[in-house]
């Protein structure tokens, strides 16, 4: 779950006096197995002319494989692999607007992203791009998008970051790792075929997972909660647990871990991460690691905060023989601890969330550093 | 719930070979306590001219009650108190976009509907038809509607029909009882302030409430169901569970209810009603039968069919004190039961749903009259 960034407006769930947010879902929604065969048909009542092309971004791990030539493509629409092994960036999307932009007469009918989180929030954050003038990094923030984006749809191919129907598109940029959060990032259309997650590698699985299970966990432990957002936190949090600790067919967990995902990204919309989710960040910001085993790593040191949890993720992990890597703070230097505890109690929307209003007290930079030391 | 009108077009969830619906969702709601206190500030956005009103259209039930004063009227915005004692028609809809056609030069800037499941309907089906020529009748069916609506916005004072969040807007028309179940039925605005439901009368409550809960059962016991009506009906299910044989303190009843509600309208999605709504319509049809109430007469017959759904029902019944009226079919002529079961075993998708594809060897005639005659 993108969602430690998206959330930079804290006031608005924080206090009770102001007013609530008007989110926005997204409008159009297909699910089912083999749902994927009617994205064709979607798009041609979304064409604008036989020169304005769709253009589908799609995770390169896909290239040459059966799902491309499956990809509806008519006249000049284009299909360009993306590697998912580094986080989105700012650079990146300036780049294919960039490049959409010269090859292209007309705007595009619409972005299509196909992929993960990653190729999901490039998907959002270029289909805003495209029409808004100047750059990515501009738009970091809270509400600073003030046109429409172009049309554009999301088909997640693997399962947990929520990133298929929220607010924001997280982007690292040259100072910032920071969401684009505005009313033009959701989709207009999401395409929810659980088919597609047939070929996720089972680590990646399993932590991508972990994503919208330890957001549940974090978004319903909080101060922040209201009935909307928990009713679609616990819905998620107990799909993650039938389909980590349960006895289901592999058909059956697939559908139930992409509507894990769906109520785990909705739950967003008046709730918040906490402790997790802000360590996580400093992991990211000091050592570039990913933001799903990210959360891992430090969720399983937890457990004086989210006892039932972190039992509950132990379990899973035992159930699926997870090992996670050891030692990654081993040998940091004093300098690096500084940085990370730095970085994450920057956080405050979160802290406040896991903690209450006094969470200095709580969690002091000594206390931060002594957890990170243990991952 | 108005689901059993909303599937005429029964094989795109009862057939595995056919497309699934590309859904469409609310794009827009606000959920918290006092949220009413925002319309005011959503509208504005809206508004297209001074000369384009607002239409709110709210139950007569808050004629002279603090909420009309807190409508925010300006211009020549309009406000039209409708009675909710009967179901809502199509000549009450023509008549409603006539007087509106007449008494202003542009079409409103949109339609507000403020109460329960008759005026959330009526208000979806004006914001249609000032857009779309001929009666509301021509509009009943599946996907007769090609013109937008015009902006509409939906503020439930009741929960549990889900008709906020439905895409369809059920209407007694001059030879039918139908949905007009279109894309531009939706809401392109909803309001969930659950303080607007304090003043609900106690049966009245009781009785919408349990429509949520007998389509939640329904449907989770139907054959057409998939994973994401599924998640949402099985959410929606616990929150009645949770509001009408827990122990929550009312405003979270009444914060968990609106919730129920609103899933059990997204589980509509992919999923089908079933006996209590089939027979429930012939009730509704032969004895003018409210629809929320309706289904209760009917459903506490429904043990053989729905046992542990019925089980809980009667539980509820029990902690609420609800006593329904009886004999209701005693002095019935044969040719009205005749009139009644024609009408219920009409609804084959229903009963397909609820008992398979061999549905008309289990409830024969004679078996549903039988059921009939208890109530």
């Amino acid at each position: 779950m993108n969602s430690e960034f998206n959330l930079e407006k804290k006031e608005t769930i924080s206090s009770k006096s102001t007013a609530y947010r008007n989110f926005p879902m997204v409008p159009r929604v297909v699910f089912g197995r083999n749902s994927f065969s009617q994205l064709g048909e979607i798009l041609l009542a979304k064409r604008k002319s036989m020169d304005a092309p769709f253009i589908f971004l799609v995770d390169d791990f896909f290239e040459g494989n059966g799902l491309t030539h499956r990809i509806p493509l008519m006249f000049n629409d284009e299909l360009i692999f993306i590697s998912a092994d580094e986080e989105p960036k700012t650079e990146q999307v300036d780049a294919l607007v960039q490049r959409i932009k010269q090859n292209y007469e007309e705007l595009p009918s619409g972005i299509i992203g196909i992929g993960g989180g990653t190729l999901l929030d490039l998907a959002k954050a270029v289909s805003i791009l495209l029409n808004n003038k100047g750059q990515a990094k501009d738009y970091q923030g809270w509400d600073l998008v003030h046109k429409p984006s172009i049309y554009h749809v999301g088909i997640p191919t693997i399962s947990g970051t929520g990133a298929e129907v929220s607010r924001t598109t997280v982007l690292l940029g040259p100072e910032k790792k920071l969401g684009i959060n505005s009313d033009f990032t959701p989709f207009d259309q999401v395409l929810l075929d659980p088919d597609l997650t047939v070929t996720v590698p089972k680590e990646q699985w399993f932590y991508t997972g972990m994503d919208c299970f330890i957001h549940c966990i974090e978004s319903l432990n909080g101060t922040y909660l209201n009935a909307f957002s928990q009713s679609y936190g616990e819905k998620a949090l107990e799909l993650c647990e039938e389909v980590f600790l349960g006895d289901l067919s592999e058909e059956e967990s697939r559908d139930k871990l992409m509507m894990a995902s769906w109520h785990g990204g909705m739950s967003i919309a008046y709730s918040q991460v906490g402790i997790a989710h802000a360590m996580s960040y400093g992991l990211g910001y000091l050592l570039g690691i990913k933001h799903g085993i990210g959360n891992c790593l430090v969720f399983q040191h937890l457990g004086e905060f989210y006892p039932e949890g972190v039992t509950l993720f132990k379990r899973m992990m035992e159930k699926h023989g997870i090992q996670m890597p050891k030692g990654i703070c081993a040998n940091l230097a004093q300098s690096d601890f500084d940085t990370m505890v730095g970085v994450s109690l920057g956080m405050e929307a979160l802290w406040e969330n896991a903690l209450g209003k006094d969470w200095r007290k709580i969690m002091t930079p000594e206390r931060l550093q002594e957890i990170y030391r243990r991952i």
